[in-house]
């Protein structure tokens, strides 16, 4: 039998990229969707391009009434929102996968200090930061994941294997992110209007974006101390992708051929991350659509500075492919279940 | 037992589009991919969006070679090249579904006015026009099939209904197709750099475009008299799809729902064709990598002019998408086989 | 001395545009500039394009502080509130020319059968609809000038000569044209969202956009016989431009060249007319940022279909250039004065 | 009298913006414009956006028959080319702005490592380094100019004040630019193809691309101590514009006011810079098509870590633009003089 799925906020980019996906997938049915603004309508009539693969009409939350319907559930609302609804599927039994902030941080300190005030703080013991790469055995028994953020994502794949095997050091790392505006919401605000976007590229929010400590924290949990990095996110002319490029120094002069042995034996067995041979880099382009992150290595060998460059779909494995990975990963499904879509090139 | 599948030029925009299908088959297995440029490389090197999925080399092209690994042909070489080697493959014993033009036409001289000498015009009689929903019969014994051309398509969906049924003018029948750049193919020309057509849009081969005589060929065949048609394709700025705006004269005064249940009645058991409701129009986002063609209908129900608008992926319903069908068509698949991929939104 | 010129809604498209180019007029000066939304603002502020150029602050809209400050009116804002406002200027004196529909009609009977109550209808004889490929002489003492839609520039541009010369049919004139995201204004809304516009391309308002019956009433004045046409509108992923493809049958044979002809005599004195040669057509890549209509024709010569391509930038040609081309004739500068730039190009 | 200018290598993309440029320039006259490709063609055929402004066939170079019809001389073809043309040019007298890489260095070894021999080593020293906001006095003496790279345009007006003040740490400079596919050129190549462009971004030429030296040897002979920096260049899909990202650390702790202070103070006089006040970043999109670079700061004031953001338009300040930009100089003409067209926004 199938499992029964619930997509709470349904109607957001990453909802309708989470449906893409849940439909593709053979071991789950969806079953119930919410949504505050479309509530009462069909989904396809929101999104076409889901016409023919399912017919369910949005509703408004009810917990008992979605409780009834579904054994698992996805939240992709904002943060803040996510809190609220969370606990009560919980009490009711469901385990959830949360896309917002607001299960990422297991320090409701940290969280306040970039959020707001954490309504359900005892919550955050039994939920687990969702990046397959670094937490999959605690993922497996979890309550409640908090998908991690796109940029996050990103970051962390190309930095986990030289902070595992301290490589590098832990001054100077400065990530640099190029993302498309899909990332930024289907909020209808003027900063995503197509002729404000379209042709420009800038950097926003330097030294103060939320996803900036969701970096640190893990990559400081893993290293065992303290980490600060520079992170700036910028917003480039383009549908979805994120390019993240990643600035580090070994602490000992390494060729490339090393620096990708480590990346190899890391994720010698993860069935999402791709490493170009030394010489090639990623582009957005060969991911798209896809749960894949590509990795590509430089090392200026004289000197010992390095460049990872990792790239991403941010509605899939930034997002909605990671929530289900993780699902797989709760549910004991095979993790590739329903992810095997090939990237769409061009 | 899989079906050994090769693909005679691999490396085209049609070619990966085509791999990127076949690979989510589950009937068949891509044994053999030919490429003159890239011969000796492998396939994952050409397209790193592949990679994990497919590890190959192409080849250079050996008759004899290629008919001992495969058991079915695609050909996605162009025009000219196609007809100097489907006929080889024929010899073999081999099913065919060939991308170009070469086996689009059943009448070679209509075929030497637009392109160029026919040298295998005895084939002709074996092949038939791929278009599933004119054709499936046809389709389901031919020993080559002549996959449509990717404006044809977009065009012929929306003027069947109203051929079949005869409810239209054949004066008057106006085309008018939007297209993105990826139907000008991979060839590194002028024209298809990205600055060239990135924030312009262009008419072009108005009057002669190669695609003309299909759509004529084609309608007049279904209504048994001649029918010229206006058929102007523009090229606008983005990776797939192409918008079909069909301007019709209704032979007397219709509503815009009688025409829309024609649709329905004549694409009522078509996998692929999806009928907007009354006052809802088709965008090409919309089945962008999928095998969809969206369909909307406007009529002026005091003069009885009306308005068809067609969406589909020019590299899929366009291309290999349609041709995958046809393949399950002739081996007797399910016809959605492979191709219960959902669109890419957004 | 410099004419002192106002903008009334100067934070949409049309109004950052309208800035730009009459910032290069050498014989203008903008001293005033209204917003409701960015009242007491430094216009810099909120395009961050103009710095250097031009500080000012938007203010609240008042008729008596701006008359005081300005000799001359352009007003930017929507239909319904340029009426509201328009005729306080005219009292007081001031030349307008108004980039909404509100005067661009002369019979209030169609405004209202498309828009809403025209509460000025006594202004209308005061007005004159602003393009001066037609009107020329009358706009010259105009008080109020109803500067044209962007669509209907693109159109009426393209059928004028052939109207004039009585070539073509009236029957079945298809006009099918494909516009810019920039045309549907600085509006904050779902449809004009990034995401929701970039890779596709529609069809909208089919039988039914406002710019319809400007079109047809033009023509139908300039035949001296009732004119309706076939008029669809496009939205296509690029900032600016409009290319309208305009489907005509000659009235006998014609060549090409004897089209051509018809064009460059008709418009052989314009200023901002460019007609291709035979063979070549036009690309909204070549306007942009200019107010050049640049055609270009196709003459099916045996059977008297003829295709006739403009290309504009909708936000100079389409609004804003045009709009200070109006200025100038209004005032006796020079046609061309602070409309000299040269397209932009890539 | 005008000055009478000629463009070598006028068919790329900043020849035709440097013709734009010149064209808008009221002391200059383009008399002759070579092309190897298009020798024998008008260039309004080649770039028909220059229709109207200028009816000049292109000619294959002939330095005498040059020399005659001008006074001044751009090159703008590859580098390589430019050395084994420029010096005769310099024979015959005429001052030349140079836009490739062959004058920009003085050091014909530096030069050597990363381009090919020299073969006009002697004079390098009647050369100077075209960026006005370092070399404004040598420039305006210069016999030949080499005229800077994009890259190192952007990245060195954001480090220029706080080296020559001495602010900031010479080690761990990072340099992360995004820049618009024209910079690549016209070039036709499977790499500048639009369906290879769009909806993606990858980095490139880690650690070599060629622009490096220039930006390290500028900066170093500033400090008047070598000073390496890490440099990564990414292509964006868009037509225009370069983003430079500077991440840099503060010797000690200041205010984002005093940093923007000392950029104020530097650029003061400069007609080209414009800083965005604390709190605000620079878009591309803000100085397309215009000569501006653009420039905001933040620094994290607890840790001394800071970050520069400019933006140019790749075309126009970082190539054609500034060309004009030291011609003017040289001529002695005032330095907007051409270049006070606005940006196109949107």
């Amino acid at each position: 039998m199938k499992t029964r799925v619930g997509v709470i906020g349904a109607t957001g980019y990453t909802g309708v990229e989470l449906l893409r996906l849940l439909l593709l997938h053979p071991e789950v049915e969806v079953t119930a969707l919410t949504s505050q603004k479309y509530a009462g309508t069909e989904i396809a009539e929101v999104f076409p391009s889901l016409a023919r693969h399912l017919s369910l009409r949005c509703e408004e939350l009810s917990i008992d009434r979605i409780s009834e319907k579904v054994d698992f559930i996805f939240t992709a609302v904002p943060h803040k929102t996510a809190m609220e609804v969370v606990p009560f599927f919980y009490q009711k039994g469901k385990r959830v996968v949360d896309l917002s902030a607001d299960f990422r941080f297991q320090d409701a300190k940290v969280y306040e200090q970039w959020y707001q005030k954490h309504t359900s703080p005892d919550l955050l013991k039994e939920s687990v930061y969702g990046l397959p790469e670094l937490h999959r055995e605690k993922i497996r028994e979890a309550k409640i994941v908090g998908n991690p953020g796109c940029y996050p994502t990103g970051a962390l794949i190309g930095l986990i294997p030289l902070v595992k095997k301290g490589m590098i050091s832990y001054e100077n790392i400065v990530i640099d992110s190029k993302s498309g505006v899909s990332g930024a919401g289907r909020d209808v605000v003027l900063g995503s209007l197509f002729c404000e976007v379209n042709e420009g590229v800038k950097a926003y929010n330097i030294f103060k974006h939320r996803h900036l400590p969701e970096i640190e924290g893990e990559l400081s949990a893993l290293a065992q101390k303290r980490i600060s990095v520079t992170f700036v996110p910028h917003l480039i002319p383009m549908d979805r992708g994120i390019l993240t490029t990643i600035y580090v120094h070994f602490l000992k002069q390494v060729k490339t051929e090393e620096v990708l042995n480590t990346f190899y034996q890391c994720y010698e067995k993860e069935p999402f991350i791709r490493i170009h041979p030394k010489g090639r880099l990623p582009n957005t382009k060969d991911v798209r659509g896809s749960n894949y992150c590509d990795i590509g290595v430089v090392v200026n060998e004289s000197d010992g500075r390095g460049v990872i460059v990792t790239a991403i779909d941010n509605l899939v494995k930034g997002a909605s492919g990671e929530a289900v990975q993780n699902m797989n990963i709760m549910l004991g499904y095979p993790e590739t279940l329903g992810l095997d879509v090939l990237p769409l090139f061009p």
